[in-house]
């Protein structure tokens, strides 16, 4: 790569759907971003969503600096890749769309798509912090928990490519139901994703009222993951304590994913990450402590490389991947 | 296979080792088990159990019908595929144990080696109930929970070959601790395992005196999984809830499986499969209630085809496939 000034202009569109706003982007070979758009995605109609997407893409290929090979979606749901059809997706009306089929039309272009967890973790194991492992895990900790697997090096896709919703796996039994549109129970990503932040630290805002967290609500300021992370940061114990109880959480997380997958590293992105080691450290902790020895000890817990374009570089990678010949 | 008669001829030795007795065979290439031996394993040194070993697959190569192409070893720890290394086992003195390449030094023979419940998934996925699956896992209910799994048409064996411990995921944060050397709380195994059985049937005869589990405690019987099983077969309603109690945890490790892996089948081994849908039953309407939709509708759950030989046949499978060129 890189060796041939020809081979440079290669380009691929890379789009990265999130619930709120879609980012799309002409990625070269040396994943420079060339061309960045960001348009909003939510409260659209289908028809309306797609047109926006297209337009996204043919603006980007206009600006795009060489020709373009092709276009990768990482779409928020779970997709059936037999089919290019999305088979699930809580946050926009694509539940049953022909996406990959649709936009390839409206484009005259190759398209791929995958779960948007798995371009992250595409990014981040070809470019990134998982660069080089074979074995490895992406947990990325926003809203909810996302994340992809590499095992065996290849990317963990499942009979229908609708694997990798780690999020969802059950760490309490007959526990809360999970929020959105899965019918779980109990699910990790109600315990220590930054929604399972600003839960705890609204609780611990009510039990602690000398708290600079008791004084933002009394503010009038919602918790939020955000605003817990901005006080732990600031040294209020409380929110320290918050963030503490929320990292050894996502730590038992890890410690069934180590237990499973027997991962040489795994790959911590998300807002989350703005929590540094006051959400790692106990989560590391805890890993340390109760995963299996001979696992463990061959475990790194890091944060991902490329924080908010993983998603964007991720879809562009695997364009490159499926659409380049 | 078996198209040319000359071919028929060639076996390989399969050693299913487990913490109490060690399995050995000649196999052959039609999985036919010509000459069978059964041996202690328990309570022996190191060298003492290689020494068992040894004999054991000599007299298999003495007794089979054709030439010996290879051994496989299905061996109850945690593996160090990279150098043959038993990393971790909780039944047998071999931590630490260059088995691999002890085994192949005193028989002369190439030697392979896995974990028993890769081997198990092996069998069942070349050759039983999960024939043509490209992602299927296989659950063990036994003692404890073991497991294997196949991801994207490939056995998952992690950064050091030692994954698939699918009986440590973590379903109860903060729960009770492992049972042997698993550091870990809230295990998997605990709430669903054989043991498990047995620990919610002792419960159950303490609350429910009138019951046949409680007439069993009074006359001096242990509450094991194969009691409870019993009753429950000859219509005790109390056993009967014990199986669908458990019955439910295990669907609740399969829910969380399902969300990760999206596998077409979950094949069920062990001890536990004698309590057949009172058992399975309650698992799989776990799934169809609180799977992700577009996940549970591909995955069937069913008991594997090769009972207590799995491990044998495996472990041959695997002779089969890394010994013979």
């Amino acid at each position: 790569m890189g060796m041939f000034p020809a081979m440079a202009d290669r380009c691929v569109i890379g789009v990265d759907l999130g619930g709120t706003k879609a980012l799309a982007g002409a990625v070269g070979e040396d994943l420079a971003v060339h061309h960045r758009l960001q348009r909003p995605s939510q409260g659209l109609a289908t028809g309306e969503l797609l047109d926006v997407l297209a337009g996204m893409v043919r603006e980007a290929v206009d600006a795009a600096p060489g020709e373009v090979a092709g276009v990768g979606f990482g779409v928020p749901g779970v997709l059936d890749r037999r089919t290019g059809i999305v088979a699930a997706c809580p946050h926009l009306p694509l539940e049953g769309v022909r996406f990959e089929a649709l936009m390839a039309e409206r484009l005259g272009l190759p398209v791929a798509i995958d779960n948007d967890g798995n371009c992250a973790m595409l990014a981040e194991w070809r470019h990134g912090a998982a660069r080089g492992a074979d074995d490895a895990l992406m947990v990325t900790v926003g809203t909810g928990i996302g994340g992809g697997i590499v095992a065996g090096g290849r990317l963990l896709r499942g009979a229908t490519g609708g694997g990798a919703e780690i999020g969802h796996m059950v760490v309490e039994l007959d526990g809360p139901p999970c929020e959105g549109r899965c019918p779980g129970r109990g699910h990790w990503e109600w315990y220590a994703s930054g929604n399972a932040i600003g839960r705890a630290g609204a609780e611990a805002a009510r039990s602690a009222p000398g708290s600079a967290l008791a004084a933002e609500v009394a503010g009038g300021r919602e918790i939020t993951g955000a605003l817990v992370t901005e006080l732990a940061h600031h040294g209020d114990a409380t929110a320290v304590d918050v963030l503490a109880l929320v990292g050894r959480r996502l730590g038992q997380g890890f410690v069934s994913l180590v237990n499973v997958f027997n991962p040489e590293r795994i790959v911590v992105a998300g807002g989350a990450v703005a929590a540094g080691d006051l959400l790692l450290g106990p989560a590391r902790e805890v890993v340390a402590r109760e995963a299996m020895p001979s696992l463990r000890d061959v475990v790194q817990i890091i944060p991902a490389r490329f924080g908010s374009d993983a998603g964007l570089l991720g879809a562009a990678t695997l364009a490159f991947e499926e659409c380049v010949r």
